[in-house]
């Protein structure tokens, strides 16, 4: 099988993690090779970022600031870690990628998207997924899971941020839809990941 | 007198931070409000940055990285100081600014000249300097200089690095002519200063 590198979206408490980590295990039993990582972060000048991007504390980040962050650290994280693995002929599974930065930074942020994709150009050597898994929640669904957690920077904006996060997810399914697959994530997390691995025997081993 | 937004250029050890010193205090005792600040850095965000740029342990930090944390650093800094500054009515004094960035990650790490200048319109809402000094000095001198002091991650880098460097702030002196003001940086500290005082009064009182 050829490397290949899937991506996980979706706004917070959609699952990503979880479901991640769920195909990392099945994948791996399977004697398949993985990475599975997160954005931000990864290896350890790219985790040094995503404290600053996340810290609470920063309240006066600039827009233009939090984009050129997200992408010097996926810069990074691209060329040390998800380039190398899929060299190595490893699986990547990563938790957000240029998507997060287009609803997020792009859509939510009201910054050119078009300059966004640019940058993640650059950013990434135009490294694209191969997949894409968006587990779709409702804005409201995503927040109930997560108001038990200690909310990041990013995590506290507004509802209006967030279903304006929720509805490019939902664009960007559509224009990219030769990558994308949309998953209901507000099913079970064991049916979730029953369709997340079909898929990927589908599209990837033929089966 | 309009707000005025002067920059300082050159290799490490030709006498920047020192010449900044000495015309603020020039300026201040004018009457004049100033502000003197250095890049990277400013606000704590992009302090928080600069500390990430200059950590000797990050040996494999991409050239695309880097230039994303230099802009990132730029864009929170001219935002959050620069232009409240100048809309003060401040002189604002600025030890590097985009030009180091065209000199160090362009032409030094190769990087697309004019993708930078793109970006640097982007990070600071296209603010120029209105006058940039450049203190010039062979990389030689420039070394012995620093030769006692702990030097950081850019410090670091070899020769014909910081030859490239110089090389291609005089070509930006000549493309740039209409701000920028060359100063040979091996004169004596106060004859250095006595040069910048009388091309302040010169081209901003008319004197």
């Amino acid at each position: 099988m050829k490397p290949l590198f899937i991506t996980f979206e979706g706004i917070e408490g959609s699952g990503k993690s979880t479901q991640i980590k769920l195909l990392e295990a099945a994948l791996t039993r399977e004697g398949h090779a993985c990475l599975s990582t997160r954005e931000p972060g990864g290896p350890p000048i790219s985790e040094d970022i995503r404290r600053i991007l996340l810290n609470n504390e920063y309240i006066q980040m600039q827009p233009e600031t939090e984009l050129l962050l997200y992408m010097a650290s996926r810069a990074q994280h691209t060329a040390q870690w998800i380039i190398p693995a899929l060299e190595e002929g490893k699986i990547v599974l990563c938790d957000r990628y240029n998507d997060s930065t287009i609803a997020y930074q792009g859509a939510a942020r009201n910054l050119d998207q078009d300059f966004i994709s640019r940058l993640a150009a650059f950013a990434t050597r135009s490294l694209e997924p191969d997949l894409t898994f968006l587990l779709d929640l409702s804005v409201e669904q995503g927040r109930s899971r997560i108001q038990n957690r200690q909310l990041d920077r990013m995590e506290k904006e507004a509802i209006a941020f967030h279903h304006k996060v929720r509805d490019q997810y939902l664009i960007l399914a559509q224009s990219q839809s030769h990558r994308y697959i949309v998953i209901d994530g507000s099913m079970d997390e064991s049916i979730i990941h029953q369709h997340i691995l079909k898929h990927f025997h589908t599209r990837f081993l033929g089966e």
